[in-house]
């Protein structure tokens, strides 16, 4: 065994050293300026020991305290990657999912609907509540992710970061133009995680009122921005009819159609889908300018923050989610 | 080494103990009450180490009799994770795909057509004889699945399970509605497996008349349930062109449409769509009524098990197929 | 932990002896006539270790001079299996994605669009520019794939095998019907990999005129054919504007529609959609005759190799692209 043991301690050492230079500042279009940085050697080979239920697991159990990807389970024994935040509040929170929007006017959305708005398909994909999963990790800027933890870690406070599209891994936190946490462990009364709490409020065309019907809304505490900038992320028109501070669910508007989730904010009103993402397979107004992931965050005009469009910030950042 | 062995033994029996309670039973609507249970600790990591080409090798070579997931490899080396079936029949059974019906009246389905009813597209998906994989074993019964195992692994024997819909893992034997299997071998007659046998038999539109050119009807030994309960799951003007205790492959319907199994029966008469699933991409009768994944179950109504429509409890279960 | 080195070894020399026959003689459609050869069990279980971030370091760093699969890891930490051509010119060269054509005459295709011919999606899939993945790397030649390596490897030149669709992993270099590479380290020169190479050249309609806005043309060195060979796979009427020898990038054509890779040739002319691959999402002409991936192969007809008809070898051969 010290034989192999060997062989597995130097070879990497060498082949981490090996890749010095990056080409990367050639490319201006996306972003970043350089390749994510590889943690110590000892540092990864270890982490594949790590196998844990969650990062908060890893973090308890394994005395984790740095920030990047690990190998976690399911009950079941299901092995993937993710990405674990061990530095805010604590530390010990699973990324499970990103939103992401790629092209708002488009009808094919994983968190909305594949197939168009469509009043014969009430709840769209369904993956809100359902036990898909899609995307990669490190891709989680790029494209929608969720993965077996969004159904299977039982947890009891959420976090959201909200990062430019297309950034590196390594560069996630730094990026970001909103991040907060909650402390109230409100999933504790949801079922333990967003899977079970979109089973309880359905995110589907028809569901109820708005306002009357809509989900809970959860005090945040921001560890990057604050009521203010939040708003300030959001059209005109929204800030009317939001109170920043909150994360909330299933909400509805005034034609009935649901979105899953309001990020920073309280609807007030029942103009959601211009400050909600997500959402059922059916909107009545406007089709289909109200069914990207990021629901009608374009109503007037891409990244105007005009009337009810977000700014360009927040319709170019993807939508992480975390739990612990 | 004995320092990473430590390392690797106690955090896990203590990872694997914080979790203990559930909040599942607040979640009514999708079934079971509480959550997959973590076999020993010790067996947990030692199947990192089983990897066998099938469910049977690692039972022969490592002689594990537990149910559940376990890695396996193809003869090219790409590993995955599939569920075993240790326990029927002398076990070593390996999970390689399900068939799940998630929208009857719809027209996208993995095991029919992604791109509807199409004349031009007899074949419609070819996922029955072609090498792609999609899903995860973990959601098996949420979701079409379909892993290397369907293609790679070489068998003589198939064992199905029908089981409802979003049961987790652990549950699926005692909530399956039907199970059997077959003792003839007959897979050495096909190629080994699914995947040559319907490249002997396409599942395509207007290959042949029904019945003179159906594919092998095999004997099978029920696990749960017989010969009558296998036909009362099925609509009842169906008991009369069927005949219970069979698995049967590739059945031509009147309209020269193809399905891929009848699952516990062999058909006698031509309208197959009614009890056998998946298909080609073209059904020239009712479109788009007989392009589900099931078919044409809901002929007669959703789940009515009247006139040709089948059970409410046979369409809300997916049809999960293991090799032997 | 010697008990554990007995049980990784043993059961894994037991375990690939016992599939010794194969029925795959029997299926006759789909190409070679034996499973994949399994090598040597030390060799199989030490691969695990070998964790590289391309298959040049795997070489370089393990010694490793055969070909097959190999676990690599982005600079994340993201592990994936990917096969390493450790033979040609030295060996060392990875797989990172393959173009195959599954329906030439249908609208949905990875490398070109998944949503047909749209003026308003100039871009289509985009997955030229983008770190989305998909495929497995054992039916890379039976679908499409792509791979971290595509964005995550920073490499100096390329290799490219045409191989015909469906066949084995271990067949593969056998039974490729071309096979070159470059020796220019041209990728150097944009980014170090075809992810920027292509945000600097996009694949979108309308981004310039035909041969004066063509991305480069680079020298190849021919490992199997040469510049008559190349030029005999496409059809008779694209001979006189193509020069053999050359690996070219982001070809336009005269309705301002654009390509992804010419293989094996250079444009000297604007209908590059009869022998150049991929594409953005809209091409003015003939639609969808020209949207394929292998976009306009079978425009006088399918496999016919008469006016711009490519033959049905390279119609039917899958093009997998390898960096080192």
């Amino acid at each position: 065994m010290m034989y192999q043991a060997f062989l597995l301690t130097i070879p990497l050492l060498m082949a981490f050293q090996t890749s010095s230079t990056s080409p990367l500042d050639s490319v201006k279009k996306i972003g970043p300026t350089s390749t994510p940085k590889v943690g110590k050697v000892d540092e990864i080979r270890n982490r594949a020991q790590f196998i844990g239920r969650s990062c908060k697991e890893v973090r308890d159990v394994y005395g984790q305290s740095e920030n990047g990807l690990y190998s976690l389970t399911t009950a079941t024994g299901v092995v993937y990657q993710t990405f674990c935040d061990m530095t805010t509040a604590g530390g010990g929170w699973t990324l499970v999912a990103s939103v992401h929007e790629d092209n708002i006017y488009g009808e094919v959305h994983s968190w909305t609907s594949q197939q168009g708005n469509n009043t014969n398909w009430s709840k769209g994909e369904g993956n809100w509540a359902n036990r898909k999963t899609f995307g990669t990790v490190e891709v989680a800027t790029d494209d929608d992710f969720k993965n077996p933890g969004y159904y299977a870690i039982i947890a009891e406070d959420m976090s959201v970061w909200h990062v430019p599209n297309n950034t590196p891994v390594s560069h996630w936190k730094l990026a970001a133009i909103m991040r907060y946490h909650t402390e109230r462990r409100f999933l504790h009364l949801y079922g333990g995680n967003l899977y079970y709490l979109f089973h309880r409020y359905p995110v589907e065309y028809n569901v109820g009122k708005h306002l009357s019907d809509n989900g809970p809304s959860i005090p945040i505490v921001y560890d990057l921005g604050d009521k203010e900038s939040t708003k300030m992320f959001y059209g005109p028109n929204t800030r009317g009819e939001t109170e920043g501070g909150f994360i909330s669910f299933r909400a509805t508007n005034h034609e009935r159609a649901t979105t899953a989730i309001c990020s920073g904010v309280k609807p007030k009103g029942g103009n959601v889908e211009h400050y909600c993402i997500g959402g059922g397979g059916f909107f009545p107004q406007g089709n289909p300018l109200q069914c990207g992931d990021f629901t009608s965050f374009a109503w007037n005009g891409y990244g105007t923050n005009v009337g009810w469009s977000a700014s360009k910030q927040m319709l170019e950042s993807a939508v992480l989610l975390f739990y612990r």
